[in-house]
């Protein structure tokens, strides 16, 4: 859906039963809001197999890759590393940066969404850490807003291939129909 | 921090221990992303425990309220409701509607997040049923991209009053002082 490279979410860190659902909302929100492609860590199975079925369901394109080293995954990744932290610089600050970065051809982004303790390598090897907010809250709510101002609104109106079905939009209701 | 009425959160149904999480991010997203109140179900004191603590030590002012009729709360609302919803309008067509009726003078907004089943009642009772995409992803990720639009990025320069401590932005680490 986007001129430059592809975007990929990686999932730092993943605690099967305790971080499934958040790792879930996490793959979930890469896909609605426009990235190509989710990283999860390989024990977090359950997570991938329920993203894995709502893109059959709702459409794609949109892979779920399972790896075993994240680490080597965000050293060797061959592209601009975005890794959200709340110690990083404001979001304000850096997104034209990012989108310039990003509008180059060919030019993948990993965003790194951190879960348990991120190793100090991380930090040193991210292009950009980046902040939404400097508060504590949600690795969803930030994957949610750098998604949204990387593509300024334009994930919002991409078109799905190969879904079951849709949603269409209501003021009032629910309504859904096949795709 | 904004110019308008209060902005509220209200987090509709919730299940003690399987969304204490999501739960916790809802109003802490609320908070970070500069809504004034959060009402949670009276069920949910873990997670406004949580969230209180983080208000505590990172700064206000924002509220934690515990509320038994979460119906009522909906329906006697004296102001605007928005009912975050996969199956509504889409943000990008109604945003610049809820701005408008936001900055009004005293104008509150109250933001619906659904956990368990929403009832049809609410649908209706919505002066807006939004939709952040109509594709299933995370209730805190539509959560923050809805307040990001609303406050159109001003929420991001909120300054915090009462913190004990303060994140100083780094390009590379962390560091934290006291407030």
């Amino acid at each position: 859906m986007h001129d430059g490279g592809e975007v990929v979410v990686l999932r730092y860190g993943h605690r099967p039963g305790r971080d499934d659902r958040m790792t879930t909302h996490v793959g979930l929100t890469a896909r609605a809001l426009g990235a190509d492609r989710v990283v999860l860590p390989d024990n977090a199975g359950g997570p991938a197999e329920t993203i894995r079925d709502i893109t059959d369901r709702f459409g794609g394109p949109f892979e779920v890759e399972l790896r075993a080293d994240q680490k080597a995954a965000v050293r060797n990744f061959g592209g601009t590393v975005v890794h959200l932290t709340m110690y990083g610089e404001p979001i304000q600050t850096v997104e034209a940066s990012i989108r310039e970065t990003h509008r180059r051809p060919s030019a993948d982004l990993l965003v790194v969404v951190g879960g348990e303790k991120v190793p100090w390598e991380l930090y040193e090897r991210a292009d950009f850490n980046v902040a939404v907010t400097n508060q504590p809250h949600s690795e969803v709510a930030g994957l949610a807003v750098l998604l949204d101002r990387l593509f300024q609104g334009a994930e919002l109106d991409r078109e799905w291939v190969d879904a079951d079905r849709r949603v269409v939009p209501m003021a009032t209701g629910k309504r859904v129909v096949d795709a």
